[in-house]
């Protein structure tokens, strides 16, 4: 089907965002041709004032529109730990468990040399340079995926924090609640295995 | 998690978007501050100018950029047939077989009360003006989708054309190539074993 240049070119723009494939990007395609104008102009004005008003946190590198962050200049929030996630996706994921009062520090990756990420493309130096321009800090919990990339990030960044003698932390991995024992991979059991507790 | 208003509202704007759920649409979020100035200008520009530049073909209502579309303005398609469809979707999707040849008529939804769609909302007057003003017209192939709505609308349209003594067809249900009899649904099976025919 030949479309009209303009509908092929909106096609191959949605295309283009992530888990959107071909079929995926003509129906939304064919769903902004049958939307009223104006909704239309507010949704690409939202995509644009996003992307223009949106920095990054100087402290903790979250995304932001105001600088610092608002958990980064909350004075309720606790000073002496870091959380040190992946993307911001983790920041809003670790709030809505609304249990962790520490701050973040956001690394936009992790070290994946196959994927062409070395560590010097993760917000390190800015981790480093936090901890010692600031001494209130006494924990520092490691939350990268529990995957190869991020089993490798959090070691390093361990050793790197560990002679500053601040405490390095790990978040578990186990068996996740409410799976069955049947369906759980064998890493994950040797690892929940390794990690057993009393009562 | 409170994000900054600028993320929220763009959330918020994808998540209106079918198909995309609250998750899907942070997802997207996040990418798009992600991705440079430029492709996000691009992006945004693509929704609006695609849904600026397109309206709909005088003649058989499918969006197009010019008037009348690239099949209606094609002399080497056929004139005698018309295909009505439900959507512009489904004329890319007839397109995508490259065996059918003749001209389209899109409806721009079907008969459904129980969504307040009612007939008056469709692309029907179209239709019969276009069936009376020209007199090439020999066949109508009703194509609506094989659900309670799209078979109403056939059988509708069907009754209204037939007086004209233009020939009005449907096309065929039954079990999908390559599928399994055992998979087959009971309504399916039954169109199917009555729509036999000879080898």
């Amino acid at each position: 089907m030949r479309y009209a240049p303009t509908i092929a070119r909106l096609i191959a723009e949605l295309g283009k965002l992530p888990g959107i494939g071909n079929k995926s990007a003509q129906r939304l395609a064919f769903h902004i041709l049958s939307m009223p104008s104006e909704d239309v102009l507010s949704l690409s004005d939202s995509i644009v004032s996003a992307r223009n008003s949106v920095r990054l946190c100087s402290v903790c590198q979250n995304y932001t529109d105001r600088d610092p962050c608002s958990v980064c200049s909350d004075t309720n929030r606790d000073p002496t730990m870091i959380c040190v996630v992946e993307n911001p996706r983790d920041v809003s994921t670790m709030e809505r468990m609304r249990d962790y009062q520490g701050l973040y520090h956001v690394l936009h990756g992790v070290y994946s040399p196959l994927q062409n990420v070395g560590l010097d493309a993760l917000k390190l130096k800015e981790l480093i340079t936090r901890l010692q321009q600031n001494d209130k800090v006494r924990e520092v919990i490691i939350a990268t995926n529990q995957t190869a990339e991020g089993e490798a990030t959090a070691l390093y960044i361990s050793r790197l924090i560990k002679p500053s003698g601040i405490r390095v932390t790990r978040i578990a991995s186990g068996l996740p609640m409410g799976s069955d024992l049947e369906f759980a991979d064998d890493v994950t059991l040797s690892k929940a295995m390794r990690a057993r507790h009393e009562f």
